[in-house]
């Protein structure tokens, strides 16, 4: 079956976005290095994204206002307001539990869960992610919006894979 | 000149105690596998330990009740209310910034500095930590007691070594 992966950066104390909610912080030791070989490998593995209105708006406000970046995927917009973009672009104010439930159940490659923070930490409540790939980039970024929330269940992983480059680490975990 | 090394074991999602203060869970994915090659090399790189009361009690009352663990350095208690141990235990209420400023001054290894939160942060805030050396534990702990506190100053880091056994992860940093 395929599997829903949670793919984000984050700074050694656990914040992925700063708070103003900017992530320019985002980069490795050398900003000039654009090393992109673990992301191409990775976007090779998903067919479709999923992501909240706030996560959307960065994306073509700032990332990239002229061209949507996932041209490749089928993308999910999880937003109170559903609005009419284009036939890769699905917005929709379904609970983002019960849309990756039903992805779930479609063939396909795997699923991915690029943020916010609500929509994440909704999904690990419910046990819903199946692969945590974790970029830890190097900074302590002292605040801004953190990756996880509080939980009263604890989830056992167990490392799948550890690679570094330009000092980010990517850690890849599977559950226990 | 000796360098103040921050060596600490935290959950991915950033924790180093539980919410009761426990660190039963501070182990690999296969708990019956005692790996001690990290720690042995590390610990032969420090002739000082520094830790705040809570720390220290944890140690004698839970971890090692018989005898002091580590009798082969020289160990600074931060306290608000000092206490005679024995000459390897040096119980203190001088502020933990102006000791390790002090020890930083005499020849010798380097200086660790163990826990808790309290004692470490406050050593962030005033940037002396030369090393982070943090162990990620395989799990998302969900709640408890969290290692870094929220500064108004980003430390951009630089990654010096990454390597994992048994699911841990130890990423050791230095400054950018």
């Amino acid at each position: 079956m395929r599997k829903v992966v949670l793919y984000i950066a984050m700074s050694l104390d656990g914040y992925i976005a700063d708070i103003d909610g900017k992530v320019h912080w985002l980069c490795g030791e050398d900003i000039n290095n654009n090393y992109m070989d673990s992301y191409l490998k990775f976007i090779n593995t998903v067919d479709t994204v999923v992501m909240g209105r706030t996560t959307y708006n960065q994306i073509v406000n700032e990332l990239s206002p002229n061209n949507w970046v996932y041209n490749n995927l089928t993308s999910y917009v999880i937003t109170n307001t559903p609005f009419k973009a284009n036939s890769k672009i699905i917005s929709t104010n379904e609970n983002v539990c019960n849309l990756i439930q039903k992805l779930k159940k479609y063939s396909g490659k795997n699923i991915w869960i690029c943020g916010g923070a609500n929509i994440i930490n909704q999904l690990i409540d419910k046990n819903l992610i199946d692969i945590y790939h974790i970029s830890i980039i190097p900074t302590i970024l002292g605040n801004g919006i953190k990756l996880f929330d509080k939980f009263s269940i604890e989830r056992k992983l167990k490392l799948i894979s550890n690679n570094s480059y330009n000092g980010i680490v990517d850690l890849v975990y599977e559950h226990r």
